[in-house]
């Protein structure tokens, strides 16, 4: 077997959030839907970026937070994603890069820009998003290197993947080589509209290739069209060898066999930004996994990780995070083993 | 620090399981409450013992049942208690000898016979137990062998043993010899009537000297006199470090920190005898935890040990557990460091 070289290489789309505060008015009078995410094209993109004051421009995409905040642990991570060789992809390259993270995906040199999500805050801290994929939705095939893939404990992967056909096969591609090379394939299922559009074809890459899976409750419920979480547990179990449902204030379940593990969120008294959440829980969860621990500090480390994020605005960790986990854990009283 | 010989020493009561079949008219005539355990004295035991025949005469006693099921895990383990330099109490040093455990607390030569419990199973197959405690409520604080203690990963002790003055003396002291030495201490509550006769000193033992705590559902409710089984589990989690709580047919919980663990229980067709179902459950969760296995893991493999000891009569394994629980691990599928 090939030694590993990385702990944690990511699949996912290359995107830099656009941030920008507007009024109310502002999405009415362009019939902008609120607090959701909406995927747009070029033209709509390009309308909504001429008229707002970009506030900051951050990188984003679930798959690249999730290594990003993984290399602020200390683990050795890798990410592929497509993007332009523009300002935003430089930006996002530039970022990537400053975390310490491999990045060697060749971008677009012609054609689309690349992938943004134009977030539109308002006054009453809802957060509007509108996805233009761009450069995003060429990953292909090609892209898919096998190297990086075999010399990566898990290869993880974002389900938004799933809503273009070349990305599709690209995720099949990083699944097969993976298990290839007797590696683990991690899997989030990214958002309610994108399980919904792709659950049969999610279920299958679930059951036949997922090692460990991500999702949330409103997810885990969709993804098996129930109401009844529980049920949606019991239905995932033998899917997969561990699933991790996140919970918001009540913290997350991990599904492991005839193990069901219940873990407290971390009490946070100002949430500003939940963005990301997801994605940072992840990092923590894989964090945990890679250095040994076991499935409950896992998700402890996850709901860590998870509450730094939620703290300010972005879905990028802005503290070192293994300092913060090392603390948290000691206050904690964890022993090393458990 | 002292490197450690043992990795669990046990301190209880040393019992010999007297087993018997009587009819329904056995139990009436003599006015003995059914499908309980009751204590008796002396003249009372003689009494049900003379008119009985011992079918079978089998090493018993709650904690020494849980190193007994350690051994026979491939656990280094020793035991403390008083049995009487008699026949009975012969029997119990062969057995507990013959399964590889130290034991060298010094008999009594004279006095109070070794300790038994008169089973008594009626055509229903139910189980009335009469406990004679006898030579093992002699157990004083001379008996606790600080080397023994300071050597021990884990100092287990049983909840019965707080019944007698002598012998709760003892508990103390072997709690602050495995502390002194900084070793941990587990402790078993035993029964409701035990909980009810001492609950303030059991709460004060509890939060001050236990580290992992034993009990099934029934108990933690009745330690702190509730009938919410969610509310004790929250009364539980911060007076110690582990709860490890089983619940019949419905698995185990365990409670530590933030997290609560469920596991379920083996599927088990036939139970013939749900004696020492606690104690061999204590068995497996112990070897689980002094093999560094996750606390799911633990009580996995607690499930699976107690699964064993109730699929025949007595409370002493029949089987290699070292090999039945590989076997059941394996089957499950289980990474080891999981």
């Amino acid at each position: 077997m090939v030694e590993t070289v990385y702990d944690v290489v990511s699949v996912g789309n290359a995107i830099v959030d656009v941030l920008s505060k507007v009024g109310d008015a502002f999405l009415k009078e362009r019939d902008l839907p609120k607090g959701m995410m909406t995927l747009v094209n070029a033209p709509e993109a390009g309308k909504i970026y001429a008229d707002i004051i970009a506030e900051r421009e951050v990188s984003g995409g679930s798959a690249a937070n999730t290594v990003a905040g993984l290399a602020s642990l200390g683990a050795d991570c890798a990410f592929i994603g497509k993007v332009h060789d523009d300002e935003l992809g430089q930006l996002f390259q530039r970022d990537i890069g400053a975390a310490g993270i491999d990045f060697f995906t060749p971008p677009l040199l012609a054609g689309e820009a690349t992938g943004r999500s134009v977030v539109l805050v308002t006054p009453d801290a809802q957060r509007s998003m509108f996805t233009y994929l761009g450069a995003a939705r060429r990953l292909s095939v090609e892209d898919i290197d096998e190297k990086i893939i075999s010399e990566a404990r898990i290869t993880f992967i974002e389900g938004y993947l799933l809503d273009e056909e070349n990305a599709h096969s690209a995720v099949l591609k990083a699944c097969e080589l993976a298990h290839k090379y007797g590696r683990e394939v991690a899997f989030s299922v990214s958002a309610v509209s994108c399980i919904e559009k792709n659950r049969e074809l999610m279920l299958d890459i679930i059951k036949n290739q997922v090692n460990i899976l991500f999702a949330n409750e409103a997810e885990i419920k969709a993804l098996f069209d129930t109401d009844d979480f529980n049920k949606a547990l019991d239905l995932i179990k033998p899917l997969v060898d561990i699933a991790a449902v996140t919970r918001d204030r009540h913290g997350s379940v991990i599904v492991h066999g005839r193990e069901k593990i219940f873990v407290e969120a971390e009490q946070i008294t100002d949430v500003v930004d939940s963005t990301g959440a997801g994605d940072l829980y992840a990092s923590g969860f894989l964090y945990g996994l890679v250095t040994g621990r076991s499935l409950g500090t896992c998700a402890l480390i996850g709901g860590i990780t998870a509450a730094e994020i939620i703290s300010h605005y972005g879905a990028r960790p802005e503290v070192s995070l293994r300092g913060l986990v090392r603390k948290k854990l000691i206050e904690y009283g964890k022993r090393p083993s458990l």
